[in-house]
């Protein structure tokens, strides 16, 4: 049983890991990948470094740091997060438990270069089926996606119609997903999200689909995924906190880019910091109970 | 003319001076030495260093970065700042104008290792003379210092009252200073700063000396006295801002340890990027007046 499982392994989980633990608890990071982060070449912005340094390198100190304090550090894809009297983490290899968890994982909205699509995210676009499903029942729906996560999304979305289209944005649909998908499937490229004051139809090269509701599940879940799913609110597409970065739900806590406000490295590493001190106190708490 | 002056160069200052700068705007940072951070030996919390770094490396580095990007730095002690038509900021050696400041001085809040110092704050132990000298005229005054910014106050607070001693706290008195102390003045240590709900006296080991208010006057001016001279407010002896970092005088902002909150490295440097962001804004806002 650890006392925290820190999602994410970029500044802000690893920053709220090296804190943790020098406050001597039991902390495990699980970490997919080097992040969004790890992808960035040139970071001038991050003080103390006085030359350019790569995402990459600041990601791989930041573990190694966290390391060398006594962090356990596994990477493993995490798939959900249950709330029982405890936590449980489930990865793709593993399940883990823990008597809180922070949510790290980054900038959760995915983002799909295509006209239109910004401008009507919350009109009609949406990034989650168990929460805005309910509101397209018996209407036109699409769903934008091409993998695993989709698929998700596509099962909780047939509880309310019948009428979904499914578009892969032109890109490609591995064999095992096309053949779970009984669909209208779309496989060109959007070019762009019509409507008026709520979306109406989505545009490709060829041709034009009306819908009254577009659900984007491109990729992996998200951090706002895990976090819907175990009843923590969300807010346009960011998870909301309390002044101690912790959610609604009680011992479930998230820090950095995924919680909004300034997308900076430098922001994600000090939220993980107040996000340690907090849940150093929290855990008193449970204990005194 | 500069378009900020950030006064301070640890992590609040030289990250926002490298924020600003990548703004392309014009910025002067002014800095006395390497501060409080650059004398400490190990730090083993700021994300993205393996191994432990030392105060003066961290402030060294990004002291280089913020010079590397552009931004000018001279090694200067700040005397006062003084706020007409745009700010102008005195150092012992020049006189710098700029359409903003920044100050990122650090905590401003001088400690004394006494008994009972902490515990009467606020209670009859003052750091402003400016501030507080009313509240004790025609009382009994205790002041604390040995040097220069320990007249400042004197001369201040000789409007409120005759009755004032001088104590040094066992600290050395340059001749100077001396020459200019027609109060009573007591060199000994200090053991013990006493009371019931406020300060009632202070204890030497030879002695006890009844005050009613007691001012700490030690070392140089902090960021706070600069602020406090040109009208910003302040709390618990921390500088008051808005969410965007700045004070309730217009184009004055202040970020890290002086404005509170958690007295980490970095969250210091998370308020720079914070603060640097809402200057840029306000510079624009002046722009268009």
């Amino acid at each position: 049983m650890y006392d925290v499982i820190v999602i994410g392994g970029g500044p802000a989980g690893a920053s709220a890991a090296i804190y943790l633990q020098r406050f001597r608890l039991k902390v495990l990071m699980i970490m997919k990948d080097l992040g969004t982060l790890g992808k960035t070449n040139h970071i001038d912005n991050y003080w103390a470094f006085e030359n350019t340094v790569s995402g990459q390198h600041l990601v791989e100190q930041g573990v190694a740091q966290a390391e060398r304090l006594g962090v356990t550090v596994v990477e493993e894809e995490v798939i959900g997060i249950e709330n029982f009297e405890d936590y449980v983490v489930k990865t793709t290899k593993n399940e883990y438990q823990g008597k809180t968890v922070l949510i790290a994982t980054g900038q959760a909205k995915p983002n799909i270069k295509v006209k239109g699509f910004k401008e009507y995210i919350g009109r009609g676009v949406s990034f989650c089926a168990i929460c805005d499903g309910f509101i397209y029942r018996n209407k036109k729906i699409g769903v934008i996606g091409n993998a695993e996560f989709m698929l998700e999304e596509l099962e909780v979305l047939r509880n309310f119609t019948k009428d979904i289209t499914v578009f892969t944005n032109g890109l490609g649909l591995p064999l095992h997903i096309e053949e779970e998908i009984t669909e209208k499937l779309v496989t060109e490229p959007l070019c762009e999200i019509q409507g008026d004051e709520v979306v109406k139809k989505v545009v490709t090269e060829e041709n034009e689909y009306e819908v009254d509701g577009l659900f984007i599940a491109i990729g992996t879940p998200s951090s706002n995924d895990f976090a819907l799913r175990i009843g923590a609110f969300t807010e346009n597409n960011y998870i909301v906190v309390d002044e101690n970065h912790m959610t609604n739900v009680p011992g479930l806590f998230a820090a950095g880019d995924c919680i909004g406000g300034l997308l900076q490295v430098v922001k994600a590493a000090s939220d993980g910091a107040h996000a340690a001190i907090a849940i150093n106190k929290y855990l008193k708490t449970l204990k005194t109970v």
